[in-house]
């Protein structure tokens, strides 16, 4: 189970990271673009340090105020270098705590944008490789067709508080809303049996995953993550 | 011979890196905050490991518009983490490009900062220790003595085209005027041989050194670097 | 009484903007550089014009990360652009609600920064002359007495969330702790009856005031906020 | 004529603003987005008013590592905001200069993407009638068509320094290619004369316009707004 964690900035709290640190496998920690702050990703590497979470990078595009949920028209350079930039950033850190990068996901209208666009997605791809880590991404989509191509390890991931569109699309949210936890261990039990995810309408989508989203922006994402987690205790 | 380098942002040029790139034998590049970009940095690492330039980081305080020459009252684990995340930064860059890490040099207000003070100073020295480098600053200050107490390398650094105080302190310039590239080689040329140099108000200053550092910015940069250049070779 | 308003960034909420409309008379409205952004200024303009509440510029340092409470050295024609600039700013929106400019209050280190320097002041001042507003400020500094000599309309305030010391100084924090809203409200009454206020060492201070400011952010302001205007309410 | 001033930001300089005002109408000053700071926007108000330059705002996107010529995904409010912040921002110059606001026109990709989207000119055009003032745009798109609709003066322009496309649209460039002085004054007199501006394939336009664009980025740009001025004067 994964979830986005040090998306504060500055004096501005953001997301249940302490709560969720005890029960997440891996953190997804905001670099400073989309939001986060130098600050707040050492303390946040410093909590996962502290409770045995694995942390990957989770870069963004250059946009706090729209908190990275924004597409821009960016070329795969340019693309090439914003992850660069910030996972670096990230592995100070890390080195500092103790921690090894554990792979690269980017966050919002980025992961959108380069599971549409193989151009970027290359750019993208050519990164985790670089770093030698695995890339969290949607399973086909560019995200994992790319990977496959360029040899980079690719972990599907399945989301549990968004919903996906007909073509197994995810339907991102500026602003997430409240999801049901039981929904949530419901839609994970099943998947985790082979069934069926079901789309907005209706569609039974065939979701391979290897990773679990939890988004920690939710307002209740606490007792999602806490339903996930006695899914996955109990198999 | 050292000079700042990668101080365009986007469609903003700066300096004439690619003129000094041939001249000198270290960059320290920016790193995104006083000035550089993603792409910047790319392009100038790129540049340096083309001709055999060693890079070192150039971090500096989170102000474009002051250009990092407007001081900030700053904590020193502020001090650390904002110049952990960007020699991190630049270490991505380093990678892509086939370079190490050569150094840490501060820029412009923050350099200062840490020259008079001893608590945000060991914040940075231990930047440098973390990173395995070298720390690039000014001998007789809070530079040298926290380096030497915490078992960092210090190289202490020559100025060619700024005045110095009577302390020998130097006076740094929002806007850096002309330097006059024979008085600049004859400055060097002397201390070379052990002389003095002198102050703005002619006080004899013995500055111990084991680095030149020219400026980019300065209209007459490449002069200034060739001339230093010539007296170098001339060794 | 007034209030900071408008603080939120993006998706990133602060203070309790909501419920505080309905308590306060005057806000002091974030104009985009320690906080804010274009969007939070439309609505919390909105907000204020739907209250009847009237609204200041909170013009505050570019240093989002340290929320515009690390001093910076400016010199006076920078600190009077950014206020020209955030001011401007914000008289759109108001012209857009069709409400007009009250006064011009600055935020954290730069408003203890203009309390501490008249040339600073001056620059400040001459701000408020242009939009032809008061200014709110601490009596007994820089902030009155530049106001004065300037023929500048000068609103002194009271604060019952913070700490005054001996000198009558405001000993202003990175992080808010919770006020005690009888303490709050016991500070008004006394000081509405020309009794004394109290410094943190007991030092008892005669603070002239003509506006009262309760902060947003801390976590009980709505409380403190309630129990000040029972007091006002009372006379 | 009109033309793009004030973009640079702190140390970096750009385009020759200097020269320029003495030659052109109306100065299209950025406001601190996409170019731009307050510092800047005061000298250049300052240097226009000393011309007798007339002043409109030039609003860009919140992206200045790209200087605001790479698309955002925005929302209408969004798009409105943006603009009533930068142009309100501005407003505070002009007064302190004893200028007007002149106009409204956006700059890069926002101007584009305006162009080819009424929902967002709507939004655009709200705020050019809010400020009482016209907007700059291209004749035959979204500018012209939702201006009209509202009721808010526009005036059409003529670019003499980038290329039409077949449909009359302009092809913006990242970074401005030189353009022929000769070719620029050749394409303004065969249009005052009411003849065609040929699109880069040769396809025969019919521009009308109120206004001539010269950018102030390109090389030799005083050398082209020069040749337009003496294709001016010679009417």
């Amino acid at each position: 189970m994964n979830s986005d964690m040090g998306e504060g900035v500055g004096l501005h709290e953001f997301g249940n990271d302490e709560q969720l640190m005890r029960i997440i496998d891996v953190a997804n920690v905001a670099c400073g673009y989309h939001a986060g702050d130098p600050d707040v990703m050492n303390r946040t590497v410093e909590l996962a340090a502290e409770h045995g979470v694995a942390v990957g990078a989770h870069p963004g595009l250059p946009d706090p105020v729209g908190f990275g949920r924004r597409r821009m028209v960016l070329r795969p350079e340019e693309v090439e270098s914003i992850i660069l930039y910030q996972t670096g950033a990230l592995t100070a850190f890390l080195s500092k705590h103790g921690l090894e990068l554990n792979h690269i996901k980017p966050h919002g209208a980025l992961y959108g944008m380069l599971a549409g666009d193989e151009d970027l997605m290359e750019a993208a791809a050519g990164t985790a490789k670089l770093f030698g880590v695995p890339f969290f991404g949607l399973a086909g989509t560019a995200h994992e067709t790319v990977c496959k191509s360029m040899g980079v390890d690719f972990i599907p991931e399945l989301y549990v508080d968004l919903n996906y569109g007909p073509g197994g699309e995810l339907l991102i949210q500026r602003r997430p809303a409240p999801t049901n936890p039981d929904a949530a261990a419901d839609r994970v039990r099943k998947a985790l049996d082979g069934g069926p995810v079901l789309a907005v309408d209706g569609t039974e989508l065939d979701i391979t995953f290897g990773s679990i989203c939890v988004h920690s922006d939710a307002p209740n994402s606490v007792d999602v993550a806490t339903a996930v987690r006695s899914v996955l205790n109990a198999r």
